[in-house]
């Protein structure tokens, strides 16, 4: 396949693909939710055939998990689509409606961004996942999805793309690439793609962002911090660090890095090293830590993401020394304080520059769905455009219109007309 | 002057200036105003510096013009400054407030995107205009005007920057760079410069869009369209074509390309012709079009930004035929329909995908201050975060806050807990 000459088909369907009304997407997304629970015996056969597969090449039985498309899981992302169906329209919101002048109306709406590159891990529901969220938001996609699910991700795509030519949708509104080097070539689509949006290993979005002028939502690392303050419920504490660090380990959202204040160190520290030692978290520390309660000894370079059952420790004297550290080191991802203190709290949440800031609870609360997004396409930490979980809202743009009655420029230069600037109330 | 060390310090206050109150934000603009008024005489005398050496360098009347800073510019830059004071605080918007469970309370709020590098056109007043809008809107800055205006740079920044300080702003908050060199040593400095906006010749900001991995907003061309349908009022469409060709041929949002509808072009083109003539506009047609009216024959790479007193003409059968030619050539910044009909000004204003879609006005009227925006930093034509005039809306960004008392995620992926999704008004 040449998905160069695909993907220009696609971006000449575009705006076609972002005028379809709410409810032809809507529909759209109906025949989906109905067609995969049809047809979910062959798809489950798929599936297998995809396990059968990743068994004999020795896969993780943690990725096993991932691979699975079973009832459990067909059963979420029906309830996902379902949702998405029942959220308002994100398109056509009038966001200003001024009038400039008399007879010249600025309106400012939202519309789709239009053509999306996805490329995701070896998950099927984030095939089902990530299309919908693009089908809702009017936005044409090139989906590429892990190898390990190739069996999985066929099929799923071509149950999706018949619903959505039964829906009326247009031929190449949504591509599904199947090949490893399709990913080089789709890098190179500036000016026919609008946004890529990577998921997987840091050192693979790190090679998306590095190899393309297209622009990039994501996120490579997520260093997560919980500040454990002088003023803190020590025991909320450790729970706190428990789940964020135990919960899903191998999430971006899950904490790395623990700064405690230094003023209460002889106090926590045994407490912390206690309750690592019954979740099984290894403690990596400066030497004042190690020094006090074991461990392996970590220099400045030694504060890095590690995706297990590894913690870095650090004492810090100050909540400013904290927030530095976490600017500094950190992935601006989430980040969390630990205090009773509403005044520290609020300082922190101020001054760490990340998507999440945090106050008594788990960082692995960031996350789409927990925000009552529906869901996501991904996490974003970059401060442009889309930041933290990304939903609907992070899949439209706006484009301002402007109704005339041959109205020029030269009349306001001269000075022969005059703007008045009226915000009108629609 | 080490840029990435000065660009280093400045990140690491960022979070201070982003956290600083609206009341010092506005003193800082009200003390740059008062000052800029008080020391006119030595700004107008650095200003003759420049002039003087631009004379000797024979540079051309239309430039000479833009370089100069008189009272004329100082009014209007000291009625852009009270504008902004006047303009409501971007920063601290509550857009969702959400209880996810009780006691767990979601919020996002608006926030500055923190360090902004600015590289701009030989224009004093430029200066001015971007300092300020980033100071409303709580960002640190790294500005680098043309080399044209040193002195008047020179001045103009350091009473700004004297300001700042006097109204309790950290050091390192605000920074000029003066080298041209220390262009590319900034767009080394990803991770540290969260943002670039450049302004200037199409080849210069696709040199810096090709050269950093910093996003980078703004507009290398501005290829406008004009497209008189075939119910256009035609009088009305000679007049709208004049004045987006000729009130500032220069700028990015001048008319570029007409596309007229083939059914009136027997009536429209000798009209359209004789306009031209009289306006000292040149022609170049494709070959049906030539052939009625002369001027030079192009073909379908002939379709350019000329930015002088040139326009190209085409014919074509329909309003789709129209838009595919504008979404393809174009450069997705403003496009305009000529027509009576509600209809096709609708479908043309759907589908055409620009940051501007314009029905019967001139697309001159694509500008921030037009707009109502008080002032822009430059006008976007990417999709991604703003697109258009870019004002203060486009130099924010969000966080997510999450306020909990122990919450854990273990606690809801077992079942214990439950997300009721509460929005609440403020």
């Amino acid at each position: 396949m040449n998905i160069k000459e695909e993907v220009r088909k696609m971006k000449k369907v575009s705006p076609r693909v972002a005028a379809l009304p709410l409810e032809t997407r809507d529909r759209a997304l109906a025949l989906i939710k109905e067609e995969l629970n049809a047809r979910q015996e062959e798809i489950f056969a798929e599936n297998s055939k995809d396990l059968t597969e990743a068994e004999k090449n020795g896969v993780a039985p943690a990725v096993m998990k991932r691979l699975k498309f079973n009832e459990a899981k067909l059963a979420d992302v029906s309830k996902g689509i379902d949702q998405l169906i029942s959220l308002p329209d994100p398109l056509g919101k009038v966001t200003i409606n001024r009038e400039l002048d008399e007879g010249l109306l600025l309106r400012r709406v939202t519309c789709p961004i239009g053509v999306i590159g996805v490329v995701f891990e070896a998950r099927p529901d984030a095939l089902v996942q990530i299309s919908t969220l693009c089908i809702k938001s009017g936005n044409c996609a090139i989906l590429k999805g892990g190898r390990e699910t190739t069996y999985t991700n066929r099929i799923l795509f071509s149950i999706i793309y018949a619903c959505l030519l039964e829906a009326g949708y247009p031929e190449n509104c949504m591509l599904q690439a199947e090949q490893h080097n399709e990913i080089d070539e789709l890098l190179q689509c500036d000016g026919l793609v609008d946004l890529l949006i990577p998921r997987g290993s840091n050192s693979f979005v790190q090679y998306i962002m590095n190899n393309t002028r297209i622009p990039v939502m994501g996120h490579a690392d997520g260093i997560c911090h919980i500040y454990v303050d002088s003023e803190a419920d020590q025991e909320e504490a450790l729970r706190i660090i428990a789940d964020a660090k135990t919960q899903y380990t191998a999430a971006c959202n899950a904490v790395e890095t623990l700064l405690v204040d230094r003023s209460i160190a002889a106090e926590f520290l045994p407490k912390l090293s206690a309750m690592l030692q019954k979740e099984g978290i290894a403690l990596r520390g400066t030497k004042e830590v190690t020094d006090l309660i074991g461990g392996e000894t970590i220099g400045d370079d030694g504060f890095i993401e590690y995706l297990a059952l590894i913690v870095s420790v650090k004492l810090v004297s100050s909540l400013e020394e904290a927030v530095d550290h976490i600017n500094r080191f950190g992935s601006h991802h989430t980040d969390c304080i630990i205090t009773e203190s509403d005044e520290k709290a609020e300082e922190f949440m101020e001054l760490v520059d990340s998507a999440g800031v945090y106050r008594n609870c788990s960082t692995r609360f960031a996350d789409g769905f927990r925000y009552g997004f529906g869901a996501e396409v991904g996490i974003s930490t970059g401060k442009i455009h889309a930041r933290g979980p990304v939903g609907l809202e992070g899949l439209v743009t706006y484009k301002y219109k402007l109704y005339g009655h041959g109205q020029i420029v030269g009349d306001y230069a001269s000075g022969k007309s005059e703007f008045h600037f009226k915000d009108i109330e629609i």
